[in-house]
């Protein structure tokens, strides 16, 4: 089971591999899309799209595990975030990837045992879980936990023991 | 030049292509893009994204035209305005055509002569312009002065006399 990870922005979009063989995740590829402050919104939203589009296209995951996101600093900045993440929405259902969301505590929860967890302390996790040798960015090690947490619930549903 | 207008909305999408020729505006087309909501709020964003495309392949518009939005009700509403509007942007992008932005002030001016005129006002001013004979919905007519904004603008600047 290979799961994409994603971890939307309108300036840096996180992006997340995992593989699940035999009960041990590995991480096969990790990322961020950067995007250009100077070059227009609309131009910035669309690069989203197409990156992801183009991460389904090369990694081919079977699921995508997202964010559900709740709050944000301000209307401008949910306004801005709504937008990231219309984006990476849109690309997996053009490229018919069943796509998964996730509270920002159910993420942390399942991948530090503890809902209010730091960013850093996410990542610390993220990479003794992926025996990672590198340490990602934050928005990588963000959708690189989300994508761990989906591969968590998904053990317990084909246990069928937990329905989400 | 046919210029196609568009008022996203999470529950409800607004257009409306508005031609002009000789100086004077003319209804091309008018609709609705109404998401069901009890289908997944990914799915509704998607139909956004597919149906504006359709639009675009069916009518050929050579440029759109869509309201800048700063404000909403409160952060919830502004994240699920924010997918509704990315999905435009991405379907025009991904169509290549151009976009323009205008605020709801800039368009309340632009077809009523007020900036804060009350929909029902900007409906009527539409329909006398472009001598509708049904009315339209109000989302739809949002859509439709968004175009006729667009286009009071370009007139300028095919002046010369004025620069956006």
């Amino acid at each position: 089971m290979l799961v994409l990870g994603v971890d939307p922005g309108s300036r840096v979009t996180g992006y997340g591999l995992v593989e699940k063989k035999g009960g041990e995740m590995t991480c096969v590829h990790f990322g961020q899309i950067r995007l250009q402050p100077k070059s227009p919104f609309h131009a910035r939203i669309h690069k989203i799209f197409q990156d992801i589009a183009a991460i389904m296209d090369q990694w081919c995951p079977e699921e995508m595990a997202i964010e559900d996101v709740f709050y944000a600093k301000n209307i401008k900045t949910a306004l801005k975030l709504g937008h990231a993440r219309g984006a990476a929405l849109i690309a997996a259902t053009e490229c018919r990837v069943p796509i998964f969301e996730y509270t920002p505590l159910e993420i942390k929860k399942s991948v530090v045992g503890y809902g209010r967890a730091a960013k850093d302390q996410v990542r610390a996790m993220v990479q003794v879980i992926l025996k990672l040798k590198t340490q990602p960015d934050l928005d990588a090690s963000d959708a690189l936990a989300t994508a761990i947490c989906h591969l968590n619930w998904s053990r317990f549903e084909e246990l069928g023991s937990f329905k989400r």
